[in-house]
């Protein structure tokens, strides 16, 4: 089939695809914006398949960058923005990117790229050269995001266009569509699954996108009062912002929808929510899933409280439990939005499936009606702000200072970001906070870095000699 | 992924699934019965990827053998239960089916096919037999309907479960969807595409369907002014008998969707429809893919009076001229809703589709905003109250009577029906019309049979000998 950009400049090119910063465009001028950025491109040489580092922040030139990608049929490498140069080049030299193109705020991390980097304005300098637009195939990959995991080796993983078009489809299906209102505001990153995601219900939809470059509460607040918007996706920390607003957001009834990702929301958050008459919405999902695959709804909310919803359809979840007898057991996910497998690694791919279903790593139950409850999440991730921090990956680098013998990183729960990493160490010889945090920054993104170090004389270990995080942790 | 109906089972089994005469049936109910209804299907030894004669009608029985024979995985042949004995022969006998499956009603046709006949009721007394529920593959077939076309032989559409995914997302896509209240009136046939789906649709979102035994003009009227339905699919006969009701119909808000099917309305019945508040629809599709590929929405209907409106998204559709000056071509369709091709028939399948497309081939073009007119029905289709008549068909029952050595059938407009068939023959000896109708009804369904003869000397041929239908044709 045609690409989806040029099905919508075609049926509804009059309408509204994006808003950001007071000027709107129409899919058909995004549509004839993203061809012509696409024209730049194949003038580099770039075509379908390839794999293109992107590295933006949520903004028009971005979002047009990303269709344009699309319509080429190369595959954006998203870069998530806060990763520092080092952890980028791994993801670029995985990916077997050659380019990545940057917005001109990033010039300073892009320097320190080890591929061609091409800034925004520099491309739009230069002159176009014909291309085909691509076939899609809903097979075909569609974009490339990288998650960490147990081995603190970041795994790209693999998102077609089929994956998109059954998230969102299961979305529509699950929250119902109105066709000439629903709108959503985009103020979660669109380098990540969850702005991403936003991106691709808009052109299959024909639905517009309020984009916003971050989440000032002021704004969103203004945008949720207007009735502008009908749905929002927000990360807890920003729910509670809106929460703890002085002055109370009085939600417009045409927003029906304020789909919550990243952590399920405790109970007070919940009810504090519902009785200001936020239409809240909690999830389920995964970069690996392409998005919510499991959602409550509003008029669940209550009476389900510390449940991420039931699974949307035509997906299927089962809970794999070690004993019969236990209530608990690892949370396995099967359906047409689970990713097509780790890029160039069939290691990490296999291990990732069974028996047709993609194995989360996460822990939880289901109630008698069939609703998940999330109650131990995959290697001991954190998740802080919206973004995800593995410990693997953090106490790797801390394990290479020469000056630290052991390490573990445990999230601490906090008002403000849900939870902060904090790193348990032991030392092996002399060396100052302040050197340690010198280094992790050229190393990790700021978002990653323990807020707290503890040093110990000994970490506690099983007998096998596996460190035991639980017991590290505040409660 | 598992049998769509069992997913509704867990994710929606306290909604109503079925409406029908004063009855309702929740989703976890018709999943029950379905399921009893399987197991004695798999008693008889009907397994997965059978093809199985179901000779129903518009009730509650055949909708639960419909769904009996999907949860096995079998392929229910849909027999239009107005055809001849030796119409359905001939398709029980292409499909290769063994068994056929019918409402008791028509037990004296029944008597009459050459396959292992099975009453619904002695079905019922049937015990049952363990079965293996299917997993269900997009590219499974999922039903079996025969169309003719123009070399009058009857061919076997194989739709797919992506097909039938695929139509009823395109068809929310267009005409939005409201969970909780969203519920489609069905009084076409269940064994058209028109009315299989409808139940498809349901099954995909969690809809209610209300079943109609048969159209009954003060019956349909009521549910169009109670709020109770939100859509309703028509044929053009049925519009014109509620537009021509003593009483006007006051048409509830709630109402959304008069989806018309089969032919495009002429400019009369449509501003008649708008202005008595009708939301009608007019749409283009075929048997081939999967009901409705082209709809106008109501909004348009004014404006593009004539069209049958817009390809559905994600499909593609062109216009395939002979030369490039002309305005009208052949419609072309690209898209997942295109079926998997014809059973058992390489040949017509090869000739069917060029380049990724399926050839129509029906005539019409595109004007400036993208909206279809269709201007010429493939191979002088007739339709008649909704059913398609192909002449060729038709004329080849004629040729086959000693006594007949021309023969033409073309449509005749009608206020009632659309259309009617009308033959033009040429006898070769002496033949009482009385003889030739008594004939047709062995051979023919009722609604295929002409409703006028006229003879001639010799029928308007081409030059290379081809009859000239269009000569025929009252205009």
């Amino acid at each position: 089939m045609e690409h989806w950009l040029k099905m919508r400049a075609q049926l509804s090119g009059e309408k509204t695809a994006l808003y950001f910063e007071g000027k709107s465009f129409s899919f058909a001028e995004v549509y004839e914006t993203a061809r012509a950025f696409a024209m730049r491109l194949s003038a580099l040489g770039i075509k379908k398949r390839d794999f293109v580092g992107l590295l933006g922040q949520n903004d028009a030139a971005t979002y047009f960058w990303i269709h344009a990608l699309g319509l080429l049929g190369a595959v954006p490498v998203f870069l998530n923005n806060r990763l520092s140069a080092s952890e980028m080049n791994y993801q670029l030299a995985d990916s077997g990117a050659e380019y990545c193109l940057f917005q001109d705020d990033f010039s300073e991390k892009a320097a320190d790229l080890n591929v061609s980097v091409q800034s925004f304005s520099a491309l739009e300098a230069l002159s176009g050269a014909a291309f085909t637009e691509m076939d899609l195939d809903l097979a075909d990959v569609a974009s490339l995001m990288y998650t960490s995991g147990t081995t603190g080796k970041p795994k790209g993983v693999l998102q077609t266009f089929g994956n998109h078009f059954f998230s969102a489809t299961a979305s529509m299906l699950n929250f119902g569509f109105q066709k000439e209102r629903d709108a959503w505001l985009c103020v979660v990153p669109i380098f990540h699954i969850s702005g991403l995601s936003i991106l691709m219900r808009s052109l299959i939809y024909g639905m517009p996108v309020y984009l916003e470059r971050k989440f000032d509460v002021e704004n969103v607040a203004s945008k949720l009062e207007s009735g502008e918007v009908t749905h929002v996706s927000v990360v807890l920390t920003m729910l509670k912002r809106l929460l703890d607003r002085d002055q109370e957001v009085l939600v417009h009834p045409n927003l029906r929808v304020v789909l919550l990702g990243g952590s399920a929301a405790p109970a007070s958050v919940v009810s504090d929510s519902l009785e200001r008459g936020f239409p809240l919405v909690q999830s389920f999902g995964m970069t690996e899933t392409a998005s919510q695959v499991v959602s409550l709804a509003p008029e669940e909310a209550r009476a389900k409280i510390g449940s991420s919803g039931r699974i949307l359809f035509p997906s299927e979840l089962k809970i794999v439990k070690q004993n019969e007898t236990d209530r608990d057991g690892e949370i396995w996910i099967k359906g047409p939005t689970v990713f097509a497998g780790y890029l160039h690694n069939e290691e990490a791919t296999k291990e990732a499936f069974s028996d047709g279903y993609f194995k989360t790593g996460d822990i939880g139950y289901l109630d008698q009606d069939g609703y998940l409850f999330v109650s131990e999440r995959r290697s001991d991730l954190i998740i802080s702000g919206g973004e995800n921090v593995y410990p693997t990956e953090v106490e790797h680098v801390f394990l290479s200072f020469p000056e630290i013998s052991e390490a573990a990183v445990v999230g601490e729960p906090d008002s403000e970001w849900g939870e902060i990493p904090v790193a348990h160490l032991v030392k092996r010889s002399e060396i100052s906070e302040a050197e340690i945090f010198q280094r992790l920054k050229k190393q990790l993104a700021a978002f990653k870095i323990p807020k707290r170090l503890v040093f110990h004389e000994t970490l506690p270990r099983t007998a096998s000699g596996k460190i035991q995080r639980h017991k590290l942790k505040t409660k």
